[in-house]
């Protein structure tokens, strides 16, 4: 059968944009082939605002049969946290059929090369572009995600790391050439002369284990990276939201299959309730890369036990805020305010610990108290949601009951500053829609820590008093080593304090982003510009995206002849 | 104190190597800049061969005070496989005062950047270079290497594998700017702008584990690799192998110190008889990053036990060899005999397995039994090492007692085609040379498999009879899948055979050497073409080297404000 979708035909279709991609991750400028607008959707043969809610409302009830070999029953439960319940089943598989189905269309795959998997790669982030309005109905409708962060961290942002994953795969394997002369002069003896082959090799199966909060965007580094570098994918997402990953399968099958290629190089794993088959598939010997997102707890079982893969983690973390002095307190209020709301502080980049002097900070508007500090936060934050229409937008709904008891059990912790409130959403009514809690704990007393040096996902964060900025950079570095962050910031006007803490980030290992008071959310990276996460604290063992997340995907196999 | 060497002179003095190494490792075609013949050193500052052997005889005996921060004693106990006792000692470190001395140069090492890290690495490795001669009696001295082997693979080629770690340690590094402006449109307000910074930042100490036999080969990529970094390195040698990698660290922390870094920043771990320091260091929290060339054993211990720390591993592997067919019976016997009688078949690379058809094969001097070939292979190793004086050249001695254990005891093992000869060393009485031992098995018989699975290291082969082909591409599958392999080697004429040994390594993951029978020998790889092992099989869980050895030494850390 001769292929739908050539190798030239994908190349010159993809090829400006790879191109355009590996330039940017050496320039890290702004860039993205991904319109971030709704409205921007619709022509070219992507769906519309109308046609992608129809495609989504044509999914709700439906039994999405991929085609996999092996699928012995349909599973699937998920509910909405806006409240209906989707009604899809996706196919259950017999892994003893659909691994060894995933690994027939290895060897064709490697020999496609690098370019033609990078390009295929493309094809297939060009379609679930094109779908990005259906995209954000599933994210939205599985995550709680507020629609237009659910349009856009689940749809151009997503599709932005995973070309950013697919880039870094094909420089990768890119920088060893397929073949070689070799030739050693020996004085006045013939030279030695080999010719030297080198093939990118994949490591085996890889396995793509989703999380509840960002499918898309967590889930499209690891399995484009893993992917381009010539090994099959194994999906396997959380039970919660399956559909944004299964919807991503579907169109990786699709062009897999009209390009060539054996459409099982990408599967998914649907599980049933609470059978958990992350644990067993994570140790199979076929399995040889993971990626997760998810529990610190299973991410350590994880790296612990799953010897025989590569294993890429991120977990969970305690990001910290330094709040020093401002010379634009308005601003940085309005910029707090926005990062502890938006999504319901369940993104793995939301501050949590605020560290603020206890004798005050000096800011634009003269000397601030602590108190006062929290106090002007937490009127920043109620002003910012006091519509209610403007706050389900930024908080859309708590993602499962875990976060809510959290949530509960957050305010007996201390001094509550700003209580969370409940939000109604008119247009879905059991969507459980809370507005941040903000607790004040003092930094001295050691009974706080328990509270502060954990992480509490959601919309909770903690004022903790500090003695001094000195004080604050040794629990920020305490907090990172021990606890891991994905983010830092911090507010001063001081050259000394900022370098301070500079110092801290750079030997504790975290990003951060200083004196933040615009449009720019420290919860907030864009792809082949920022590094999410470092690779380099407990939060995570690995950032998005460098060449340490792909170099190790693959090998190279060299074959020697005498030329 | 004003630095001795400047970035400057460093930089002019090493970049248009560093440059070309950048340039090589991308062609991957010859190139080296340490030149293999002992008659080009003696000029330009470098030690004459008689200088060099007068600065190894003043070691002797003698006290090597690093002077390094808590030193509680001395130790050192090296006897020469060649007889001699070298009766040096070196500092044995009070740990919990080393470690710390060490982390306190890390902040200026990793702010001196990317580049002026390098082109101090490359110093080190000049000087050492100009030392060639001295460390090429310390290798042999500490090896068991003859002369000539422990010159060039001691000397030039272990430098060319530390500089090749240097160069992707420094592309890996400078793929990312120091600073980048982003700038985002926001349609009709004004765009979002941001300054970033990206620096590279050490994981922490490295910790060296060195090997027995080729103390500078397999101890230089780590240690430059994680140095060019900015890690510090501990060197913990082999306490067999102490000298050259105590050279090493005298070199490194001298030209650190001249060039205004802390020479802590390289260290040295001596340890006292049986007191097996490794497992302590592993797995002290300061310990960030571990490259071990050894057992499998201890190998998988790091592994599974080092968990604070990236650990790279160099382990056993069991090499075969297909001998299928060829066009050139009289070159193909020739290589085989020198590859199985190189240092004695102790390099990690050696030829154990060699896979040849029961019912013979065909050769260019007519068919050929399977016990025809094998004892013509045994008259050509013979042959080889006929003359006592070359026999001592090629052979040198065996490194350690536990080889010729394993060499005594696998004359037993199976039908003895080539016995075992000891050749005595008029220079060195008391070295135990060997000649290689080449016993016949059956591979159709369970039994044999315990022999021909296993890693018998040292100068032992089995000539393995098999049914065909294709079972010796099964059984060559099999061997490098369970038992992992740093070579595979392979002689025939068949189109088909060698597509299914080509593929049998693509998919197993290991490195092939076809129809070799010239001057290049499948134990022999050359820095910035060949790669050494692959990271894919048993045997080594990295290779020398890729972006995969140095790309997570380091991490990058982000500073953002607005622009």
């Amino acid at each position: 059968m001769a292929a739908a979708l050539t190798a030239h035909q994908l190349i010159d279709k993809h090829r400006p944009t790879l191109d355009q991609a590996l330039e940017t991750i050496r320039t890290r400028a702004y860039w993205s082939p991904h319109p971030e607008h709704p409205k921007a959707y619709g022509e070219n043969g992507s769906l519309s605002a109308a046609e992608g809610k129809a495609a989504f409302d044509a999914l709700l009830g439906s039994r999405m049969d991929l085609g996999q070999p092996g699928t012995d029953d349909w599973a699937g439960g998920e509910v909405s946290p806006y409240g209906p319940a989707l009604g899809i089943t996706y196919p259950h598989a017999d892994i003893e059929v659909l691994l060894p189905a995933m690994r027939a269309g290895m060897r064709a795959w490697r020999d496609a090369g690098a370019e033609m998997r990078a390009v295929t790669c493309l094809e297939i982030l060009a379609r679930i572009s094109a779908r990005t309005h259906e995209f954000a109905h599933a994210v939205m409708h599985t995550s709680g995600q507020a629609f237009m962060m659910a349009f856009q961290a689940g749809g151009p942002h997503a599709q932005d790391r995973g070309l950013e994953a697919v880039a870094y795969a094909y420089v990768e394997q890119a920088r060893t050439p397929d073949t070689a002369e070799w030739t050693k002069p020996q004085g006045k003896r013939d030279p030695l002369a080999l010719n030297k082959q080198f093939t990118a090799v994949p490591r085996g199966i890889a396995l793509v284990i989703g999380c509840n909060t960002f499918p898309t965007w967590n889930g499209y580094p690891g399995l484009f990276a893993s992917l381009a570098t010539g090994n099959p994918v194994l999906v396997k997402p959380h039970p919660r939201a399956v559909l944004p990953l299964a919807l991503t399968v579907q169109v990786a099958r699709e062009v897999l299959a009209e390009a060539g290629f054996d459409p099982n190089l990408v599967a998914l794993a649907a599980e049933r309730p609470g059978e958990g088959i992350a644990k067993a598939l994570a140790v199979r010997p076929e399995i040889k890369i993971i990626d997760y997102t998810g529990s610190t707890a299973f991410g350590e079982w994880l790296e612990a036990n799953a010897r025989q893969a590569q294993v890429y983690t991120e977990k969970a973390g305690v990001n910290t805020i330094v709040v020093e002095s401002t010379d634009n307190y308005q601003g940085m209020l309005a910029n707090l305010a926005f990062s502890l709301s938006l999504y319901s502080g369940q993104m793995c980049t939301t501050p949590q610990n605020l560290l603020i002097p206890r004798d005050g900070i000096a800011t634009d508007a003269g000397h601030k108290t602590f108190d006062e500090v929290v106090a002007d936060l937490a009127a920043a934050v109620s002003g910012l949601l006091g519509d209610d229409a403007r706050a389900n937008a930024l908080l859309g709904a708590l993602v499962n009951p875990d976060v809510k008891a959290r949530l509960d059990a957050a305010s007996g912790l201390g001094e509550v500053t700003l209580p969370s409130r409940e939000i109604s959403n008119p247009e879905f009514p059991d969507a459980v829609v809370r507005t941040p809690l903000i607790v004040k704990l003092d930094g001295a007393k050691p009974d706080a820590e328990a509270a502060y040096l954990s992480e509490c996902f959601g919309p909770v964060s903690f004022a903790v008093a500090v003695d001094s900025a000195a004080d604050a950079v040794e629990l920020l570095r305490r907090t990172v080593r021990d606890k891991g962050a994905m983010t830092v910031g911090a507010y001063t006007t001081s050259d000394e304090v900022a370098e301070a803490i500079e110092e801290a980030c750079l030997e504790e290992c975290a990003q951060l982003s200083l004196n933040l008071t615009g449009g720019v959310y420290v919860n907030q990276t864009a792809a082949f510009s920022d590094f999410h996460g470092s690779g380099g604290n407990p939060a995570a063992n690995s950032a998005l995206c460098d060449g340490a997340f792909v170099a190790n995907r693959f090998r190279v196999v060299e074959v020697r002849r005498e030329a």
